[in-house]
């Protein structure tokens, strides 16, 4: 339930114009397109804490200056470092093939040589947690729960447990590794890399995605009845904790330059692929979205925030950290949103305001509904790295995208800008910009929600 | 213009009631998916040579048997053989990032520790053999072709020129190594391996195929006007030539046992992939063919012979050499077909065969036209291993697949059992009894076609 509050302001005619002009313009000539292609050819890969990360931070300030924003400039967030070497796995017995794995982040190396031992299959992570000891012990953990396709990407979550805890699990059991089948919808031959909950696991243990048919091979071949045998050679290293940054550009407020609308994206990509879809369009699109806030003739009363966030694939880190260092400004924020889940058409306006205030997102929703968006519910966390500032009682919007083909590509070498569509990211800018304009714009704001527990 | 020859002699009634049966037992309980499926599970990439390609030739063996071919053989060929070592390949200049590469077939080493060099783009290998030494010397050639999708996969004549002869004309003007996008109507983020041309090529280069999203990147970096400098670092090696095998299984004709209708597929594969669609679909096809005419009350007329090719992926060796070591008997071979275009439905039947035997392909049509087949050319290769047959005036039939996604897939790590729907094999086992039965019972034969030339 959420805190009632003053009656809304309904917007005004005008602005509802402006921001119908703004949607008009970005349909027509918005180029989100360019931005994504410039990412993703000119630095490519920037997992958080590497050389591309640096490049992508110096790419991000020369773009936003070069489009126009008003003030420029970066915050740095301290990282946990990684390097990712070599991951090689194979069949050994009974049926001697190579299989196709990528190291899920952060993962320990191998002893040098490698290891091998027989794998045990668990249908998720609960049933490997619930195993004993005995059976698993010396072992491989083989997690081999598949994630559904949805529109929404609602099966994520439940798929996403076994590389969220099953490391910590199968090190707890001494277990030698764990091999997952990969968080994917896809069935090509890539493995989808991603983040792990490893703090305080004591013992941690190598651990491998598979690729959705090296997943099927391994139950085939156990579905024989014979003890399958893999090796697994690995070569990764922790390093020292480093420096990275979050991006900020901002168009700054005409009437009131301390309020603040905060659009987001993030600026790092996991290392195989050239994060075009996670999160280079999104990073298209706020940015994008704010350039054509700027060409207008005058500024939005409020200040449009764009922030590029370093390090969302390890843990939220740039959020958490702005959150930290901004604590006291937070009430400023009036409105949090972020694009963070591929290139597909937006089809859903979510909120996380106060009921009192559904009447300005139902004149949002006048100008959204023609680009094919339909209500949805009050439940938005606004994206991964605005939910930290929900947390805190920020109001949030979230335009949903189409992410049936997401997990298709996510945390994948195939996350490339070919699978980007110019023409879906036109449509999501048009409706950024109705969304932030109106947001900037407006006269009452949106108060504060529940922080979430 | 084939050769006139007698009158075709129609086929029988009851022949053609006996393979409407064998028709509707095909499309309701054939299960060359099974075989695919051990194929690939069991066995995986076999490439020619390699440790694979024995397990291969053992598991074909022992399925045969098993399956209850009346004689199962083998006859040793000769192959080139050669160790696949990693490819790394990445841009370290002007826009550093790692770029997916593979180490076409019998591809030579870069020194170790690698080479650097920039690279120069040609739109095909032809503009890379006109273009002066002095463009190239030194550097790296890029062939940036891209590949038609058509459902008869017209368009890899014209790709795959660059891959059988681009190292070559790289080598002769003195390139570092060749870059060539690969070969495929994917988008996916694998490069296509494959064999070149290189008998006589007196200096080899290091030679890999790119991704399209990689070979996109090089493009799009090249279009920004800087040098465009690459590294690329491949491990590769020669081994002395060793033993393949054709593995061979026969239904024994009641009547002419001498005379054989040869039905084939290979049983090497690129060695990336586990060769579910190149070609474990045709083995399993032609396998699940002969299996279901072995369980009619008797023998056909003829003796249908499955020949399960060895070493066709690197330049039809094993074909070769089954032609060369059977000259003498070729002329009782009355018809060869192949299987060895993936897992799609059939949906043309080409023949190569003297017109005035057109009757018989007539009446087989009658029968295959149920399965949405339709009657093609006189052109007909028979398949890749077939053309060998067809060049000694050995007359052929082609069940053309659907070829629409084949090349997707087509020699990279994705060619997997996935990939294979088994209501396709049914339906290709159905149109190939009945191509194979009614050759092997006929009561006439095909003649002679011309040679090739
Ligand atoms: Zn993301
Ligand atoms: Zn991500
Ligand atoms: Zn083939
Ligand atoms: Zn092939």
């Amino acid at each position: 339930v959420l805190m009632a509050s003053v009656h809304a302001v309904p917007l005004d005619k005008e602005d509802l114009s402006v921001a119908e002009v703004l949607r008009e313009r970005a349909l027509e000539s918005s180029d989100a397109y360019s931005l994504v292609e410039s990412l993703t050819v000119e630095v490519g890969p920037r997992r958080a804490g590497t050389e591309g990360d640096k490049r992508a931070v110096a790419w991000a300030q020369q773009k936003m200056k070069k489009l126009g924003f008003d003030r420029v400039y970066t915050e740095q967030i301290d990282v946990k470092r990684w390097a990712r070497g070599h991951a090689h796995a194979e069949v050994t017995a009974p049926y001697p093939q190579p299989l196709v794995v990528s190291s899920l982040g952060y993962g320990a190396a191998t002893p040098k040589g490698g290891l091998t031992a027989e794998i045990v299959e668990f249908a998720d992570v609960e049933a490997l947690i619930n195993a004993p000891e005995k059976k698993i012990k010396g072992k491989i953990a083989f997690i081999n729960k598949r994630m559904e396709r949805a529109r929404t990407g609602e099966g994520y979550g439940p798929a996403v447990q076994g590389r969220s805890r099953g490391m910590r699990a199968a090190a707890e059991k001494g277990a030698a590794a764990l091999l997952l089948r990969s968080v994917g919808t896809d069935s090509d031959r890539f493995a989808h890399t991603g983040m792990m909950s490893i703090d305080g696991v004591e013992n941690p243990v190598p651990a491998l995605a598979l690729s959705a048919p090296d997943a099927n091979l391994l139950e085939a071949m156990l579905e024989r009845g014979k003890p399958v045998e893999v090796k697994l050679d690995v070569e990764n290293q922790r390093l020292a904790d480093g420096p990275s940054f979050n991006v900020v550009g901002e168009v700054v407020g005409r009437e009131k330059p301390e309020e603040v609308v905060l659009i987001g994206a993030h600026l790092d990509s996991w290392d195989e692929g050239t994060g075009a879809l996670d999160d280079g369009a999104g990073v298209a699109i706020v940015m994008e979205t704010a350039r054509l806030i700027s060409e207008l003739p005058q500024r939005p009363r409020r200040t449009l925030r764009v922030v590029l966030f370093g390090a969302e694939e390890i843990g939220l880190v740039g959020a958490r950290q702005y959150v930290d260092a901004h604590k006291d400004d937070l009430d400023k924020i009036i409105m949090v949103s972020e694009s963070d889940f591929g290139a597909g058409k937006v089809w859903r306006f979510d909120t996380r305001i106060p009921e009192s205030k559904f009447a300005i997102a139902d004149q949002m929703m006048q100008l959204l509904a023609p680009l094919g968006i339909e209500r949805g519910n009050n439940e938005s966390s606004g994206g991964p790295d605005s939910s930290v500032f929900v947390a805190n009682g920020v109001p949030a919007m979230g335009l949903y995208q189409d992410g049936t083909d997401y997990f298709d590509y996510h945390h994948t070498p195939n996350d490339t800008l070919d699978k980007v569509d110019p023409e879906n990211l036109k449509q999501n800018v048009a409706a950024w910009v109705v969304m932030s304009f109106l947001a900037a714009e407006m006269e009452g704001d949106f108060g504060r929600v529940p922080a979430e527990h």
